[in-house]
């Protein structure tokens, strides 16, 4: 199963996608987080019906446009661990970003003024889908409600900053996710891992396979929730691979104008117009 | 003004505190965020009335239950940079916390079982009144909507597990808020600072003055806020000064059994037992 959260004339609706990915049925939930706050969430989805809409015109809002977490994790793609001369590491890297930040899929990412360096990180994002605490394995992936794309936008002058990566990774409006979650029981996921790769204006950046992350989705919910307790709609991006812009040379930023495409096979595809902020 | 949080038989109630610091006046609001989510909300929680609490029993829950956002800082009281033999910082250091690990003001810390190293940090915490972006100073001092006190407790050693902080920082029920919300025009409020300490089991460990601050409140609003919108019930802990457990010789870490109790002089006290998980 896949769900969207999109705009209507109405503020936004949470909507199940058709079997032949064509239609989009709106459900009566105001977006996919509110969705995954009903326990029986996975039959309820299933069995809705509302006002449909075409998939390919569809105005994707953030796929959950308040999670009360977002996790991310940094330095969790092997091969580009190892390349990078390093040591593959016991624990996750972890830092945060904040609901503000998230866009859709569609939507533009807004360059801020006040930064020079923004660059991108391709991810899998991992979506809450039950609450969960001190998980062992089988309960952290029965937790996990779905996948879906993330592009964590970054500005690398702030993240460097200081010694804490926060500020330059939670700027407003630069972060898009969606544009579907993708159900764990969905045909298209593949527990071999998928392509994941990123575009900037048509020029690829990015190319690997989720199926090379050093702590995958059930090690990710399972330790972080020896931490502290997940929730319905929280979201876990799980790092990116090697050819972020930081690390090229010459070093490569996002410019006005821009159009950066995020895609994970079978997963989504994030498009998104990067704009000079006003 | 003051307004608290409290726990009553009907579940969680914010509420006024009376002139002479004695009764706790009930307001028609689950807890102060949705006080502050009002626009009207100074001269509105000034006006209403509703069952009194003696305030010396009150039962308080986090002052605000489930900020958007906790923004830490760190490395912020200058004396005890400069003691550190470091320079003094051109920005803040800004990590992040997650509301599952607030706790109320007498609320038992939970010592979490996988960490051997759990450290006091007395903070002066800064919540905001009304939604800010891109402040200037002035704006900036508009958006603070009051003072209060928090223990940025820390596991140290899940802290050091990688060079980001904030897998330390947010373990479930370990950092208390409150007890009140005190409003910048209440006269306790001493713009030269206020004496902040923390105890354990009655031995002093920190002591300062929020004067020292590098990056005071106006201008952690106005940083912060060039990075992303803040919104009402948002939490800024302004970082702690020297004397933590984690920095002494031996070091030191919270026990079961240990109280720690937090201190802001006129703004307020937390005294929080430590319990270890189950």
């Amino acid at each position: 199963m896949r769900l969207a959260t999109i705009r209507t004339p109405d503020g936004t609706s949470a909507a199940r996608v058709s079997a032949d990915g064509s239609t989009l049925v709106e459900l009566p939930a105001a977006d996919v987080g509110a969705v995954l706050a009903r326990p029986d969430w996975p039959a309820w989805a299933a069995a809705q019906g509302g006002r449909e809409h075409d998939a390919a015109t569809a105005d994707h809002a953030p796929l959950v446009p308040r999670p009360e977490k977002i996790i991310c994790v940094g330095l969790n793609y092997r091969a580009h661990i190892l390349e990078m001369g390093r040591e593959l590491p016991d624990f996750p890297t972890l830092f945060a970003k904040y609901a503000p930040a998230l866009i859709g899929a569609e939507d533009d990412i807004e360059l801020p003024a006040v930064s020079e360096a923004v660059d991108w990180e391709a991810e899998l994002a991992v979506v809450v889908g039950r609450p969960v605490e001190r998980a062992d394995p089988a309960a952290a992936a029965a937790a996990i409600g779905g996948y879906t794309v993330l592009n964590d936008v970054t500005a690398r002058d702030w993240q460097y900053r200081t010694k804490q990566w926060l500020q330059g990774k939670t700027f407003a409006r630069t972060t898009p996710l969606g544009p579907y979650l993708v159900t764990p029981d969905d045909p298209a996921v593949d527990p071999a891992g998928h392509t994941i790769t990123s575009e900037v204006n048509g020029v690829e950046k990015q190319r690997s396979t989720t199926g090379d992350l050093l702590f995958d989705p059930v090690r990710l919910v399972s330790y972080i929730s020896a931490i502290l307790p997940l929730s319905p709609g929280d979201v876990i991006a799980t790092g990116t691979p090697g050819g972020v812009g930081h690390a090229r040379s010459p070093r490569e930023y996002l410019a006005d104008g821009d159009t950066l495409v995020t895609r994970i096979e079978g997963i989504g595809e994030c498009r998104n117009p990067c704009r000079a902020a006003k």
